[in-house]
């Protein structure tokens, strides 16, 4: 095993042990009154309560697909334990950033009360350690498997089994995302949505005030949707995309280099684990500010800088900067893939500068949003569709001229470097995203524990600010994804042209010949089948929010009735029956939709194939993951981005503009929110796994139909 | 010119003088009282008005694309004219379907006054005027044009000029349509939407009321937008699609039997007008009955199976049924072309199905929106969405299933006949569609004249009929886009490759190679921008109603403030001013959003020609064709769905469900009619001739490039 990767496992290590550190550094803040501590021990029990339960029916849908993973591999183990090593990280990034985030929540409501600065402090160290955990995990997940199968079990490193058990492991961390993405989005707008209908529009109670049942649910939502889920699904979206880039290295170089280009998208991963760890530090108010989003913003920008620095040394060491590389007819030199590198850097400042456009405060589609709240309910709605449709235009182009540049610098590899580089920031992102749900839990606290309105104002600010972040992650994930578009149908296409090239050794593929041109009918089937996924995904999201919240607006008018004392504060209403309900609720209702990208490839392989035969129908799978890709990326980008507008647009009104609080045009504005809370929290973050869980099935589909017999 | 191009222009021919007597029967019925009459005139004058400046405005556009595309075609007159025909007779549809649409208004409410039967047969007659102008006049200018080029020219039929001539000619209909539909949406939602707001909701005073200044713009927006915007819209489709075909049919086919295959669409187009016409007479209610619905699928149905004869005798005739012919490796017989218009009738007829389900107050998504109205505002938005992004799977699969079964059976050529056949109702469907803002006229005004509610029930019968047949049109044209992908997309690559098999006589095309394959990173990159416009033009459409409304409702303000009268009835509002107003606000909003996919082809053909040249720039563009087609289809099927859904919904609840008129629930239902509003008759509808404006500027981009020198 070589020095580079015991490096990239050793970066892998420090950032869990960050991780640990920190958490414990944490622990020891002041927890506050002993109200807030039951408060929010209310919500720990009941995150943790769901996401057991939601882990153990992701563990049985897990072990049927393990039991079909050795049965299709012919019991090989190599794919079934990747996959459980992808679904158990996953898992326990999602976890421990719930634990973290459910006991830093109460802490950071505390330090409020002392200032913003300590506020802010507390929420984005826990979110930093969700952050270290998920690219920490994933990489060591990643380089650990591939290090014990070509170091410990002696597989050759370019080789089908090592491959095989990377796209397992991809498909174990989808797995979970899809699952915890859908069940946890459902639960958090559920009880949001629900919560919202039935305390402040028809009991005319305040947002978390106590006396509504549904207040703890709509707590343990933000830990079990916008921390756990969240995390599941960035650590998804890293593990594929360093996978896909290795997969590619190993397939389209010759067999001597291919090495170098399955260890140079770890080691970007590795030395950008430790760049974001000292952008951590960066995170800081200046004196006297009140500028979050711009203590988060130097954050970034140190990791950045400290990224293009680190870029620089990886390359240099891994493949050199002079040296030239041949690839079919194209040739390039490791300054390409640096270039391709810093560009990957680039977009993911553009796309957060775009959506903090589209989701500030400060600019013009949430003031557009907010004005016109002053003609109605519908006018703010009509022109939140409107944004949120125009917001998909400049991340859309901006993908575009990135694939543009990188390919011309160094060909697919060059646009998989891009991609890889965008996530290997993943911990920094993650953490300004996972500091969102603490601080919204801090405010609640304030509000149940009902402490000073100083200290929800305090926690309101680093609320906002969490909006924005939330839609940047969001943005930032399925961008990646649109422009690793062409690598993941790349990793499909050349795995395709691999196993028809040795018809001896898979022999299914001897009279394969597959045809992606656009010309072909069937490709046009693929597109609009992949392009109908989305659709059809986010619909089914859309309406189970509306009946979890339905089930919500029951429960809580039934307290309300038979427990007539809540409302005068004589009676507690029973917080944890609505938990218990929204569990039972979010996990019926994330199963079927999360089954929709994993069956669709293989329905459509076996329809197509009946119809045209097999070449036919890999065409059309293949086209599905393209079609898939587009849709999705618009489908994603609109809710996300309209969300956050949405909620800012409620957010600038509370702030006294157009009448402020309680006028008819916060009222639309609130109708706004409304719509956009399943837009943006449950919808469209979950299509980015649904998006990778479609390419990968469909790179598992080829991996079995390879072993099949002549 | 042979005998069966003479019976085609006979069939147009007979379409119109079908429409100029049926129109002259219609205006010999009673036009009510004097009060009536004075109502109607001011929509009369409106609508003229408004179209008058709105063709104005066009005429400008078409004279300089007129002395443009003599420059790019060295002063050939064969494009120039073909879109000079193109682009007047798709006005003439559209404005004659307006002059007959705003005559019967005011005789259908009369109608009505007497029976159900009379004032369903009075708006019924009325849309089948417009219905046989759009599809005779299409006939005409197609069969006319062809017929004086080939026979009074004596051009080759399959030549390049001819070619040029039909493809000019569509992009005449196009240009007028993509102005017509977003002109006319945004008048009529900008009046819609603006007057339900200032009325209903801040001055509490009824739809249609006589004191609210925006009541006579709203109807002249039924007659400018949902008549004479969807007429030339459908002319459009009509004109796109048989001319697409008839250009596949010129290339693909060897020049001995190619001008049959230009032949068959035509003669298609001509049976089916004269079945259409048939059908119309079958359209009657039965004794008693009130089923409106059920007697318009009556005609629907007749024309249907009278097409099936039709279709087997101009097959039996023009190609014979066992005549074997061959393209490429593929070869078919008269028999398989039959089956392919078939699957054409009954795509048409699984798309009536499958709106009326999520359309319809009979089913479960329009109940479900209606339920979720219950718990809120926000609510009712949501699940509305929801069954939007629904309602586009089972077009998507019937459109896939078509795609599949017609290629099986005869290639490209089979997928046009389909869609041939499909368009080839337009005359039928057209009638279903205008008899829409018929009815809807004829509610205000009989609420204006203060008629007896009677009236008003019996109008609002036929209305809530017209919601559902509106959005059945507006699935049909955009479901033959999506069928008619393939055939738009054949046509460039067809081209494509004419121009490149004779280097000789054009030079530019001497090294061009075209790559359509998916793992192209310009092929993404055209999927990407092409995916991006119908969001990028669906937001632009949006806004514009949005500011369009705010205008109306500082204008209706302005008069309740400065004529405190008009509250008590002793002052009359200032109709004209809210008219002039918004034909105003209109024109100026349709211009931008219009250019945008004229001039997208060219900048992504310019923009990747310099990155990466000529060949990679044409692979792009064609790319981007499919891209418009796969997000267009999306976003168009769930706009339209969608609005009909929200608008029968809020209709569902004032026949006295969920609390009926007045409700909590009917207030959260009129919100999600309002956001219904631009989704379905602004945006949803103005893509499809976006999409074909792609398709054509690109196909006349390599018509220009051929003439290139070398």
């Amino acid at each position: 095993m070589s020095l580079e990767l015991w490096l990239v496992i050793f970066a892998g290590l420090v950032a869990v042990l960050y991780g640990l550190f920190t958490a414990r550094g944490l622990m020891s803040a002041s927890a506050g009154t002993d109200k807030m501590q039951e408060i929010a021990s209310a919500i720990q029990e009941g995150a943790q309560a769901y996401l057991n339960k939601q882990y153990t029916t992701i563990a049985i849908v897990g072990a049927a697909v393990t039991v079909l993973l050795l049965l299709l591999f012919s019991f090989d183990p190599v794919p079934a334990i990747g996959f459980i090593i992808g679904a158990v990280l996953s898992g326990a990034a999602g976890y421990v950033g719930m634990l973290i985030s459910v006991r830093a929540n109460v802490r950071t409501t505390q330090a409020a009360s002392e200032s913003l600065g300590k506020g802010l402090n507390i929420a984005f160290k826990a979110g930093a350690v969700t952050g270290m955990l998920v690219a920490g995990l994933a990489l060591l997940g990643i380089a650990g498997y591939y290090a014990v199968l070509t170091g410990g079990f002696g597989l050759e490193a370019e080789g089908r089994r090592v491959i095989n058990g990377l796209v397992a492991l991809s498909l174990g961390a989808s797995l979970i995302s899809v699952f915890a993405r859908l069940g946890g989005g459902i639960f958090t707008k559920g009880a949001d949505v629900g919560g919202d209908l039935v305390g402040k529009v028809e009991a005319g109670i305040p947002e978390d005030d106590p006396r509504n049942a549904a207040t703890i649910a709509d707590n343990v939502g933000d830990n079990v949707g916008d921390c756990a889920g969240m995390a599941a699904d960035l650590f998804e979206t890293y593990v594929v995309t360093v996978a896909a880039t290795m997969v590619l290295g190993s397939i389209i170089f010759a067999s001597d280099i291919a090495g170098i280009f399955m260890l140079y998208p770890m080691a970007i991963g590795g030395v950008c684990i430790i760049t974001s760890i000292i952008g951590t530090y960066a995170v800081r108010l200046s004196k006297g500010s009140t500028n979050i989003m711009g203590a988060l913003y130097k954050g970034l920008i140190a990791t950045g800088v400290l990224s293009v620095i680190g870029l620089a040394l990886v390359t240099a060491w891994i493949t050199g900067f002079g040296q030239e590389y041949i690839v079919g007819e194209r040739s390039f030199t490791g300054w390409s893939l640096f270039f391709c590198g810093v560009t990957g850097l680039i977009i993911t400042g553009l796309i957060v500068v775009i959506t903090e456009y589209y989701t500030g405060t400060g600019y013009r589609p949430v003031k557009s949003v907010a004005k016109s709240s002053e003609s109605g309910h519908g006018t703010n709605v009509i022109q939140g569709l409107a944004v949120s449709m125009e917001a998909t235009a400049a991340p859309a182009l901006v993908i575009v001229i990135g694939i543009i540049v990188t390919f011309n610098l160094a060909g697919l590899y060059g646009i998989a470097t891009a991609v890889t580089t965008m996530l290997a920031l993943a911990g920094m992102i993650v953490a300004l995203d996972a500091f969102g749900p603490v601080t919204d839990n801090a405010g609640g606290i304030a509000e149940m524990a009902d402490l000073d309105p100083e200290v929800r104002n305090t926690t309101d600010a680093l609320d906002a600010v969490g909006n924005t972040t939330k839609a940047v992650t969001k943005g930032y994930a399925i961008g990646s994804a649109g422009l690793g578009a062409l690598v993941l149908f790349a990793a499909y296409t050349e795995d395709l042209r691999h196993f028809i090239s040795e018809p001896e050794t898979y022999p299914f593929f001897a009279n394969i010949a597959f045809d992606f041109s656009l010309s072909n009918p069937y490709v046009v089937v693929g597109l609009f089948i992949g392009g109908l996924l989305p659709y059809l995904f986010g619909s089914m999201a859309m309406m189970a929010v509306g009946r979890a919240a339905g089930a919500v607006v029951e429960e809580v008018r039934r307290q309300f009735r038979e427990k007539p004392g809540i409302m005068t504060f004589e009676e507690k209403p029973d917080y944890a029956r609505a938990v218990e309900m929204l569990t039972g609720a979010a996990i019926k209702e994330m199963v079927i939709p999360s089954l929709l990208p994993i069956l669709s490839p293989i329905v459509l392989y076996i329809v197509v194939g009946i119809v045209a035969g097999p070449s036919q129908a890999l065409s059309a799978v293949g086209a599905m993951l393209m079609g898939v890709i587009i849709t999705g990326l618009f489908v994603a980008l609109s809710m996300t981005a309209g969300g956050g507008a949405w909620d800012n647009a409620k957010k600038y009104i509370e702030d006294g503009n157009h009448g402020g609080k309680g006028s008819e045009a916060h009222k639309a504005a609130v109708t706004g929110d409304t719509v956009g809370d399943p837009y943006k929290d449950t919808a469209g973050p979950a299509v980015n796994p649904m998006i990778k869980i479609t390419n990968i099935i469909a790179l598992l589909l080829l991996a079995f139909l390879a072993g099949l017999g002549g």
